[in-house]
């Protein structure tokens, strides 16, 4: 149950996040049905495929598909002036993308008895994979792979449920919500791992005058 | 049979197309045989991935392999004086590539009494999919997000063919030669769907003086 | 036993090899463990994916997942002032992670009786395309596609080991230095393959004076 509320908003978040893309990028409106629906599966391809269920479990998720297309054709045709903050948006949708399938696909590796480190990998690849997919048939640079704090948020969900730390139902819940508010900040308040440059520092020191 | 015609001609098509883009690239040799052999087989591999078929199926296409290999040699051997209009013959022999793959994904798809939606999408992902991974592998922006009409004849070929409304070779055949016109068609007076544009509208009203 | 030792050492390499990469990206300390991992385990899991075994026998190897995370992190921790030349280290971690993996993937399909053109793209898939998901994902060219020899050896190795030429442990280590000698060489003095490029032959031939 829980599950399945969790694989609901993560597609119809995931789904106008690969729209919102598609239209930032002016593609047209089969463009924007195409990255939002591989956005919104593509993790769950990547998860199936490494974790060893068929990728073709997808097509029995026809709902799900019904809901994605549904969602990005309120996107396609909302007014245009309600929306003003589009990179606000695709951010805080594809956070929402994040918790939500990082939660269920860590759920998903526990049933089927998965170590802890297989947990944590289908964690991180069910909530990163759909956006990384965008992001490359974009033209962009994944987002997991940039400067503020993403796939961390999705190991910690992978430990806590991987570990029992997070079982009942309203404890997903607020892991869920837990996980939406620290991506949020991350990105709103550039929060950063520590990381280490090997570029040649370039210090241009150049006088002109 | 049919579907054996169709197939050899996508996978001559897409082997010459990824061979054009390897040397519009200036690829080696090798290159230019790896980016071919990619975009014939890769639309194949993705919707054999999808679909439930085990993608090592692809290895009992021996015939093909060598059909492949050998339009890529003569491409590659063709006199330079020939081949004036590259860019022409990228996009025409895509096209045939798209429409043969498309048509050949959807009756794959049929046969498997797949739903209508998974016939669709068997036909848009092989029709496209090789292409899609040429266009990525050479650092390009696919040609199926850009902007002329291109995914949205695969899905018309994946309809007519899901409902059995073309079903006899001959039907299959004139489909195909259709789907290659349109898609001709589209690129040559840039045919577009409807698309809705997110950007900041830059308007540089600033006064310099 | 040799293939064990081949597994180890291109694992590490490729994991030393993402991690440069993505501190030459800028990435932080997760995004270096990421692509790291990527690297070392992507061209074995697209090679299981083409070979038909199942993507998840990657789990099997928890070993090799726990060196190439140990691995990362002293290249990490690697004090600045001894790592001056990256570019360098970058290609070279690359040259052995290709060999040992070329040779590995050809050993494997080997083992499973495929023939010798599946042994072949097995020693370039499971050779080049840990780097390849590597590159893309940093959004660079893939390395197997630019201009100095690259697939070559590893098609040298599959053929090697195909028609059984190469057999004993011994004369594996001795290719395997070998394939990491030539790619050295290749990047190093430049080799090239032909090529034949296609793009207008824009001869400035402007006048100015």
């Amino acid at each position: 149950m829980t599950w399945d509320v969790l694989s609901i908003i993560g597609t119809i978040a995931f789904a106008i996040s690969g729209a919102i893309v598609a239209m930032e990028e002016e593609y047209d409106i089969l463009g924007v049905y195409i990255l939002g629906i591989v956005t919104a599966f593509g993790g769950g391809a990547i998860r199936n495929l490494l974790i060893g269920v068929p990728v073709s479990a997808l097509w029995e998720q026809g709902v799900l598909f019904q809901v994605a297309l549904f969602a990005m054709t309120i996107v396609f045709l909302f007014p245009n002036r309600l929306l003003q903050h589009w990179e606000k948006w695709g951010n805080f949708t594809d956070a929402i993308g994040l918790s939500a399938f990082a939660i269920q696909g860590a759920l998903y590796a526990v049933n089927m008895n998965h170590p802890i480190s297989a947990v944590i990998v289908a964690a991180v690849l069910t909530g990163s994979g759909g956006g990384i997919v965008r992001d490359i048939l974009a033209g962009r640079k994944p987002l997991v792979l940039r400067a503020e704090i993403y796939a961390f948020w999705a190991i910690i969900a992978g430990f806590l449920i991987g570990f029992k730390l997070v079982n009942e139902p309203f404890e997903l819940y607020i892991l869920f919500g837990l996980i939406v508010l620290l991506r949020v900040l991350s990105y709103t308040y550039k929060w950063r791992l520590p990381n280490r440059s090997f570029k040649p520092s370039t210090k241009n020191e150049s006088i002109s005058g």
